[in-house]
């Protein structure tokens, strides 16, 4: 059996950080991997907006719901996921119904930027957890601007020091649905329409 | 400086197939790549239709507009990606205001699709140029599934089998945004706010 790529098989949404920096060069090598993904007729509508300086980073607090807050302001650097979603247009179906692609895109081009931080020795943990008028003020983004998702990101550091209650989640197995849940081959089957929730009974997975 | 990931530096969506399929063996590790993709509050809504027999795959063409006809029916396999929206409720911002995420966590789990295809040796090119309702028609998706891209999947071929027009498109240089137009440091800039098209002139990009 051919092996799971190590960039994606090692990636894990952990929570604790080193204080070390990432540097420069590393950062790029996170920005290249962004723009060499594929994006609906080339619009590469992704944009990032990355915490410089000691300020802007210490501001990206008041941005996370507490949740994340309680672990994420270790992280040396955020990266928000924007998009101005006129910059790629929905597609049509015959019937002219209307297929939007500017989060999708949005999203491979997050996934390289994962693939790439764990090659690289980071750690990088999306938050859906934040508000996006506060990540726009910070930055001084449009009100087009959509923000989807802000990444942690940083080099990985020990559990202990987190706060107790998040330390047993670091070392936790990951809870993923059985593959023949996400594969159709050929058929729509029963198992396909099934959520993560219903599949676990009705708790949340994570 | 650091090296970009050869799985997705090496990433072109190009058009010639070899007829060679895709052993299963293979195909389930692009599953598995899937299905470690991150998605906020662990959802995983991502599900993959996927062409099994050659029955299936050649209905595939009917989806296809004709751009995308002229050089995917070559491949031996087509992978659709689907979503079920229930599956990846919106999250909230502060004002009430929601933020879809399924397509973005799909977009992951395909960039991640996309760099183990690469890693393996195969050519994925995903494609925004099909209708959902024929797609859905095809694996007897029920109507709440939405589809976003359909990849054509197989092992790179010669240009040489591609319509004439085509060929000169498989060795184009890949264009692509300077880093400084998707990159805000601290703070939005003139230059993040082009897209593609206007960056290149009013012209399309690909």
């Amino acid at each position: 059996m051919p092996e799971l790529l190590p960039a994606l098989a090692e990636r894990r949404a952990r929570r604790a950080f080193e204080a070390k920096p990432v540097p420069d060069d590393v950062q790029e090598v996170l920005w290249r991997a962004v723009s060499v993904a594929p994006s609906h007729g080339n619009t590469q509508p992704t944009r990032l907006l990355v915490t410089m300086s000691p300020g802007t980073r210490d501001r990206m607090a008041e941005a996370l719901t507490e949740g994340n807050r309680a672990w994420a302001t270790a992280a040396p650097l955020f990266i928000a996921v924007a998009v101005n979603p006129a910059h790629a247009p929905p597609v049509k179906n015959r019937d002219g119904s209307e297929r939007d692609l500017w989060q999708f895109n949005a999203g491979i081009a997050t996934g390289n930027l994962l693939a790439q931080a764990t090659a690289l020795g980071l750690l990088a943990h999306p938050m859906a957890g934040f508000d996006e008028a506060v990540v726009r003020d910070i930055f001084g983004a449009p009100p087009e601007i959509r923000v989807l998702a802000v990444l942690a990101v940083g080099y990985p550091g020990s559990p202990e020091q987190l706060p107790e209650d998040l330390q047993a989640k670091e070392t936790a197995p990951q809870r993923r649905l059985p593959l023949d849940h996400l594969v159709a081959g050929d058929r729509w089957r029963p198992e396909n329409a099934l959520s993560a929730r219903e599949h676990s009974g009705g708790k949340s997975t994570r």
